[in-house]
């Protein structure tokens, strides 16, 4: 295993540190409870969100706290949740009295401690709680990990359209609505050249044969679909494209088009995500689907795994405004 | 070989073809030439920035193309230099009236290349072009490729200084000054976990055995200073920050700090590049560096290689003011 890296179980607090230290301008890091802040705090009477999961898939979610996108975002050991306390000392602290919008990908320990933090929450402090499961990815109908479809590219799109609606001061049901909306809009699919390592186990995940890749594979390196030989990236195209586009809701009223993110696994190279885009943009085109807005490059990744994923998300009127308005985060940065 | 490619001889206009597609509002692309244009030239009378080299560095150079950077990039094949008329062709494309400046890497070829262009431009159009050469790898005196010190890391910030000052409608002389100056206050060092693949060669450019790790090595693969077994980041940010603070320049008048870019080869996870500034910044601190500004991120890549490199640049308080201008590009957006 080669990593950049000291003792395998402080690479999260490390790298939390490393984080608040590349942007002291835009982050504080609480190491307690290992919660990733803005470093100005959110005015008086907004709704806040919160995000959270395992570590390993950077940016995600981290990297999207600041204005226009997250609050707070709690960190998990590497694909593994954070737990209660993390939720509950997160959600309390960017309360503005408008309540608390919880995003949490769809994996069963995920689902379950964000629960339950707003539950303590509720208790302890009655702060309002509202909570959207990202659950976009068509690959398979359950998993290791969940009950039902897993979350996964859609969540950064969430986080950016819902994150729009809250900083314009929205309140939490309208901007659980969008959330939920943008989710229900949304479905992906990815694949794989070569799997993650994580540092705790020292070898890789799964195998992978030097010919082969895997369709439908999940961002902890869960199986996919079925493995094939590597083909061309027009191919490889197609195995997201179609599965996606056949599992995309239709367009409510007029078509707007749809916001198109091809992502990055952690080891792909930038230059092969280009291509992969052009060959994407080329099959939307022949199948008369419109990108309204496109995203390219490593948002939400499974450690130094090679390979991509599609998400297509169905847009409105309301999600390209929102989508468009201005985020100043260190992993997405747009119009400010 | 595991790549999302078609064709290896295809690589770079596909790649091209798909950022121009995954960045309509912000680039064009000129298919014939291989150069990316922004999408809006700058107004009239304004100086022109022209950069590029071989192409699996992503996103240097086309990713760099837009307000406050640079007007065009010229895309070689893979690690090859772009040839004279790819460069005349953007150089004349983007002049504005008022010269335009050449950033090049010093490699043999680019420079070569870059001095014929302009000598073409200067016969066939009279335009004014200064020019440039980035050179503040400190790890080989020569190499393979390079007489002196290679370009690497300092020329993203040259890219983004002198695209200020270009924006702000200094002279020719004066952009080509500053950016002179920035590139004489940088100096980068470089490691790496794992080679790089050239898709048109199918395999690794080195050995690198499972548990070693190349010091000093260049952003194409080419050798550095030493292998050793792979140390723990702490151990490894100190084969970094030494050789830097040891060739940096020192402050010309009070002491401003430096610009800190922790730059990932490619196949680096975002998690181990935060874990790695942490410990950067720990031994800035300690050597009683002050870090103004960082930047931590794959923005000088090498196809796949995992590892990292270092750049520092003693700044000054026109590189910063310069440095927080506002920059609207595919691969580094500030505060706008």
């Amino acid at each position: 295993m080669k990593k950049l890296i000291n003792a395998v179980d402080a690479v999260v607090p490390e790298a939390l540190a490393g984080m608040a230290a590349a942007h002291p301008g835009l982050l504080r890091v609480d190491p307690e409870h290992r919660v990733v802040y803005r470093a100005a705090p959110k005015a008086e009477g907004r709704v806040a969100l919160v995000s959270g999961g395992g570590s390993g898939h950077e940016p995600l979610h981290g990297g999207f706290v600041g204005t226009g996108m997250l609050d707070a975002a709690c960190a998990g050991e590497i694909f593994t949740s954070p737990v209660p306390d993390q939720i509950v000392a997160a959600t309390t602290e960017v309360d503005r009295g408008a309540g608390v919008l919880h995003i949490v990908k769809n994996y069963t320990g995920d689902v379950m401690n964000f629960e339950m933090a707003a539950e303590i929450v509720d208790m302890e402090s009655g702060i309002e709680v509202a909570t959207v499961v990202t659950n976009d990815d068509v690959a398979v109908e359950d998993s290791l990990y969940t009950a039902g479809r897993r979350g996964v590219g859609v969540t950064v799109l969430v986080e950016k359209i819902a994150g729009a609606a809250a900083e314009e001061g929205r309140p939490l049901e309208e901007v659980a609505r969008i959330a939920g909306a943008v989710n229900a809009a949304g479905r992906s699919m990815g694949m794989a050249l070569t799997s993650c390592t994580v540092p705790a186990n020292g070898k890789p995940s799964f195998d992978l044969p030097e010919n082969e890749m895997e369709i439908g594979i999940g961002i902890h390196g869960e199986p996919g679909r079925h493995r094939e030989p590597i083909a061309p990236a027009a191919e490889i195209a197609k195995r997201l494209v179609e599965p996606v586009i056949a599992e995309l809701p239709a367009a409510d009223g007029e078509d707007r088009g749809v916001i198109a993110f091809l992502n990055g696994m952690g080891a792909t190279p930038l230059l092969e995500l280009y291509l992969m885009y052009g060959e994407i943009a080329k099959l939307l085109d022949t199948a008369g689907i419109t990108v309204a807005r496109s995203l390219v490059g490593d948002y939400i990744t499974s450690l130094d795994m090679a390979g991509c994923s599609l998400t297509l998300v169905r847009a409105t009127d309301e999600m390209l405004r929102l989508w468009d308005a201005p985020a100043i985060t260190p992993g997405l940065r747009m119009g400010a």
